[in-house]
């Protein structure tokens, strides 16, 4: 196997690239210019060592805890609960929430092996007992493992009567992935957030 | 800008990749085994020197000359002209021709200021000079640079009536690129090609 194949091989490794796609961008590489491979490569090998879980809310961040987590403007009474740290860029995105978050770290999902235990549940209502939140709101992705991670937060919350529990409005495409929504989908179903 | 986002942004800098599909590699080498990180690093900041066009027919290799060219069990009497190395990679894979390569780096375009000077017509002309081709296969693209490149190889190829010049047959969807065809098509584009 030449360092070719070996390259093609390990790039249609990454999520939605297949082998054409894999062998089209490792010929980019062949003919780009050397300092872009250089700097590619240098952020690759040292992405995991500089970007860290916020030890707060578990998202990705540079410095801990995170820029959102440490800013004093944003609304402090509000949390917002997601799977993903990707979950956050794209709420952030849409300038529509102006709370804190919370990452799980993945959905519910029995087939998987995933349980609540695998999840950062414990942190959250930690966060929740010592906070003084007046609102969760559920933002994990509308399907099944969503569903069955939000009622089990709602669960959870039972204990808190005081905080209410939403979730996002409905108006995000059923059985679709909240990472590829549009900005539009994503603020209207934020204002649209239901008593769940 | 963090290094999150450096990332991203020459994550989007590769062909077909844009800022979401970024992002979405981005985390997923966030979450990804190190060793693979590492792996895919090192790969692609020595790919460029680990592989170099073949001193013979231009096409990408690790040894010089290139395996195709050094090979004695293939026809040494028909050669095959393209534009791209990927091109060569596309037909070794159709695995219907078994005669050797030329790349020439490219396809005349006046627009983009790619003239038949740009390209290896120079040492095309010489290895035809020196060696003892029957036949010369040209396999550039069936876009309108490609047929200028075809056409202008034709008339060059005019002081050596001996050598049969032949095109890859119609098959070829017209407006297409040669590296995103299936290998049916390919083969039969060569079983069918014409006297041009």
């Amino acid at each position: 196997m030449t360092s070719l194949d070996t390259l093609i091989k390990d790039l249609s490794r990454l999520p939605g690239i297949g082998p054409k796609s894999a062998t089209r961008l490792a010929y980019y590489l062949l003919k780009s210019d050397p300092s872009y491979n250089r700097n590619l490569a240098g952020e690759i090998a040292t992405i995991q060592e500089r970007i860290k879980p916020c030890s707060v809310c578990g998202n990705y961040t540079e410095t801990d805890p995170c820029p959102i987590c440490s800013d004093p403007n944003r609304e402090q009474s509000i949390i917002c609960v997601v799977e993903e740290p990707q979950d956050v860029l794209t709420l952030q995105a849409s300038g529509a929430f102006d709370g804190l978050y919370h990452v799980l770290g993945g959905a519910i999902s029995p087939l998987d092996g995933i349980g609540p235990e695998q999840l950062s549940f414990g942190k959250l209502m930690k966060r929740i007992k010592e906070g003084s939140f007046s609102e969760v709101i559920i933002a994990t992705n509308p399907t099944e493992e969503g569903d069955t991670t939000a009622l089990y937060l709602r669960h959870l919350l039972k204990d808190h009567p005081a905080i209410a529990v939403t979730r996002l409005a409905s108006g995000l495409p059923i059985g679709g992935d909240l990472e590829y929504a549009d900005r539009v989908t994503i603020s209207r179903s934020l204002r649209g957030r239901v008593t769940f």
